[in-house]
């Protein structure tokens, strides 16, 4: 057990490493060597994890979806705020979802496959547009998965632009701004009128989630 | 006369050229003799229209920013959307626009000011809203920069999600899509309810606009 909670902590190490590499070089430049000095790990341990530079830029576009579980609320069209909400404020906040949104969004990384994390968002999006829908909370005209293609493109676009203007220092205004814009084409009234999408409720919500994998305190001594 | 027409058509052949390898390989990896090949002009030409590869860049980036003069319209939420509509169909069609938009999307150009074309798209959208507000078209709680801010970065990032996922394919539909939701919250109805949001406006429009800067045709053997 402390020795799988050594490895998740190792594989973190190394992808918090890639990560910062490829934030600052782009995927292209980046080379192993550079991920293995700062990772400060040995070029075994790496390759247990990840066998290829490529693998390395998949384990850190996957980061950007591992929000852990938030806790469900009496709307689903809440919940989905909540992801965007989230994904904001851990963007502000965390080298590796900032570094897994920049792979995506990256030109010239000609052989990553770019589309991954807006698939998992469209998908995500969409399944909680289904629910919300299925539970009447949604205006009769929407398509859920033209409106999660739309959530998760204005969100792309926002966060970069945000970080081209000002390094995402007013990202979560910037997110609240758009979902209070496009939400009354998708809620109902009564459900729009329920909803809390203010700046900061990211960093509550986010307070009563333990992180995903993370290894017990303690547990690498044992 | 002539010589002005042939040196505007050299710096196009010149921005084209630029604007594909950079597309290519992008910003970092791009050089200026490449640019050189692929324009086939020799080095005191494109020396003479740009100084530096930064130049060059920039030279590139205003490219998304020169529609020509659009025609005037019944409202000015209508030439906002047009904007939009035919900033879609050129990044479909015109290879320079394209590669403008990836210059001010990539990362990895640090030397950049990547901001350029974000602070001018916000500044042309600001301009219209502050306008159709003038003008008792939009609803008395819209703050037009901020709902110039929001419309440019969700454009981009719509934009971008349809170059990865198909190639800008249905990008006129994405964007209208991103209008008719988002302009409920901006419009009063009875101006939305003129509004003209289609995906083949766009074409239609740019039919009736001379190219800016187009050399007369046949003016080459003068």
């Amino acid at each position: 057990m402390a020795q799988q909670a050594r490895a998740i902590q190792t594989r973190q190490s190394i992808l918090l490493a890639a990560a910062t590499v490829f934030d600052e070089r782009g995927y292209g430049s980046a080379t192993i060597s550079e991920i293995l000095t700062r990772a400060g790990v040995t070029k075994g341990a790496l390759y247990f994890h990840f066998s290829s530079k490529e693998e390395l830029a998949l384990g850190v576009m996957e980061a950007q979806l591992e929000v852990g579980v938030l806790p469900p609320q009496l709307t689903k069209l809440q919940e989905l705020v909540d992801q965007g909400l989230v994904l904001a404020h851990r963007l502000r906040h965390e080298p590796l979802v900032r570094a897994s949104v920049g792979l995506a969004m990256a030109q010239g990384g000609g052989e990553l496959d770019r589309g991954l994390p807006f698939h998992s968002w469209i998908a995500r999006l969409e399944t909680l547009l289904t629910e919300a829908k299925q539970q009447g909370e949604v205006l009769s005209h929407v398509n859920p998965a033209e409106a999660a293609q739309l959530l998760a493109g204005a969100f792309s676009g926002i966060q970069e632009m945000s970080q081209v203007l000002c390094e995402r220092e007013d990202l979560e205004q910037r997110i609240s701004m758009l979902l209070r814009y496009v939400l009354p084409s998708i809620a109902l009234p009564a459900v729009l009128a329920m909803l809390e999408i203010t700046e900061t409720r990211a960093e509550r919500l986010l307070a009563t989630v333990k992180e995903p994998d993370a290894p017990e305190a303690g547990s690498e001594e044992g």
